[in-house]
């Protein structure tokens, strides 16, 4: 883990001038902006304004916002601190009311804040420190090891294909499927990255081409449509993909598109790969079937960024965001604990359980 | 033919007015409007322009417009005429230099305008008018038998799959691919339609989901990536597309993202048809490996028309504009002469043959 991989980080503390740095993301792939936050609100918008996006990278942005919200306090008893951080809480909390890692940050932070009752003001707030950090640090490094295994599957000079963005702002450092790509650039591997646009909101262009370009890595931008027009021309190796959510047959729901690229892959020969942390894998979930899939609303389809109609005036439009990709399809499902294979059931419970 | 079919026509004579009249296809989907060309001037502008596209409809408006232009000539002798006729046949040529439609369209009206070499000049001019509008008419015969012919794969209640825009517009009238849609329209079969956008210029979303809606059909728009999820979810009967061009095994060289339908159809056990007149395969041609694939600019991918980056910086982008769907993966090839099957080496050369 001491490696400088070149992965940016999207969300730090600065202790010096108690604030949040967190990269503005919605500027992206225009701008490359470090937003410096001191203040409990500025904190709520960011989450509320899709600066920060990701569901880790959200709730590593809402551990040190309590955290740095809490330690504001003029508290001088542990139930006037317990009181101040209540309130900071849950006014972050209310900052993106879907997002489970949020509430799973907070709650977390919480527990910490208890655990710590007997102790001193300033130690309580020390601890809360310490718990966001240790936040952060955990899935930096399930990220980390998520790459350490898929690289193991990897070789120099291949070229790999991605949807969507499954990257380092999206998490602590590193991300899931990108990690590999991170982890192996450092090691003098040279990929040639082909990164999916993926319609409709573009996170593949503006968000992934930005980021592996960003750290030098090799990136080719093409249309969704394109992938099998590369697989035939032998320009791609493997397929790695992140991923919403893993069903205990294997089956995955993961950005819309996702489905079709396993399919293809099939097709041409090419291993498919999911990266996953073991938190994704829906153990209750028996198969694809019991993941709803989000529908979205037609203008993101219809218009420009909402600017500019590129279809007719009231023409139906589908748009899922997500779709499940057959665990037949996949050819391993890789975790920071491991790989798993075919058949998924015994694989990932076995992952589950293993130290 | 004389079934009153809802299909647009995008290009026709007016004689009362001396004027080509044509669907402006650039303000599409935004404005419907009729441009009204009296000179070869605005006829040449219009095809340079791109204000019409698709290549039977360039080819017929280049037709009226040499047939135009040759009518307003003064000329009191053959070689006169003739000399007028080289002069706006030369000059409309030069609107858009890589049509081969167009030239095969002037070549065609040269060929009549020799023929009637020994007749008077409003015989002459006559003459021309009506092979200008025979390249019309037979246009429209060949998609309306295509389109005869498709139907009769299809089934009432079918939902159906299209990529790009192989539609009424970009021909005399019908389409290759949308032909049998609007001929199954007619006869209540009640088709749901799912266009694809078909990135990077949006044919699909522009043109398909435009003239489908126009004429009264129900469609619906997806992205590209979208389809393997529709096919999954079981909207989709059949698939079919038009081409640019069919070697004599059968591979097709189409819109990028064709190949990847065919693959999904075929994964989810779903006929994958192609639309084509006989003049688009190419026997020569012995395999796709001998079609060229064009390789078109990367801003078409990283920016929004051309305004707004949606993508970094000099991010390389890969955008090719077709690509070879292998002949194995397609169900039937749809021609005016009626419908080759595999292996297409036979059946295509004998509907060549064939009367």
């Amino acid at each position: 883990m001491t490696t400088p991989v070149a992965a940016i980080q999207s969300v730090q503390l600065d202790d010096e001038q108690n604030a949040l740095i967190l990269l503005d993301q919605t500027l992206l792939p225009n701008e490359k902006v470090f937003l410096q936050l001191t203040t409990v609100e500025e904190i709520w918008d960011a989450i509320y304004r899709l600066k920060v996006r990701g569901a880790p990278a959200i709730g590593i942005a809402a551990a040190y916002g309590v955290y740095l919200g809490t330690k504001q306090s003029n508290a001088a008893t542990f139930s006037e601190l317990s009181a101040d951080f209540q309130a900071v809480k849950q006014y972050l909390a209310s900052s993106r009311p879907t997002a489970v890692n949020l509430f799973w940050a907070l709650n977390r932070m919480e527990e910490r804040l208890k655990k710590e009752a007997e102790k001193s003001v300033q130690e309580i707030k020390d601890a809360l420190r310490d718990e966001a950090e240790s936040i952060r640090l955990e899935d930096e490094k399930i990220c980390y090891s998520i790459g350490e295994h898929a690289l193991s599957l990897l070789q120099p000079g291949w070229g790999l294909l991605t949807h969507c963005n499954a990257g380092t702002i999206a998490t602590a450092k590193y991300g899931t499927a990108l990690a590999p790509i991170y982890l192996g650039q450092e090691q003098g591997y040279d990929f040639q990255v082909f990164a999916d646009e993926t319609r409709p909101l573009l996170q593949g262009a503006r968000l992934t081409a930005w980021e592996l370009q960003e750290a030098g890595v090799d990136v080719t931008l093409i249309c969704d449509n394109m992938a099998s027009h590369v697989m035939k021309e032998g320009k791609v190796q493997a397929v790695l993909t992140g991923c919403d959510r893993v069903a205990a047959n294997g089956d995955t729901a993961n950005k819309i598109g996702t489905s079709g690229l396993a399919v293809l892959a099939k097709h041409y020969g090419i291993p498919f790969y999911i990266c996953a942390p073991l938190s994704t894998i829906d153990f209750e979930c028996k198969t694809g079937e019991d993941i709803p899939i989000e529908l979205r609303k037609p203008e993101e389809i219809t218009t420009t960024w909402y600017e500019k109609p590129m279809a007719p005036e009231n023409v139906k439009a589908y748009n899922p965001a997500f779709d499940i990709t057959d665990h037949e399809l996949i050819t391993g499902i890789v975790t920071e604990k491991g790989i798993a294979y075919p058949p998924y059931q015994e694989s990932l419970a076995y992952l589950r359980t293993k130290d």
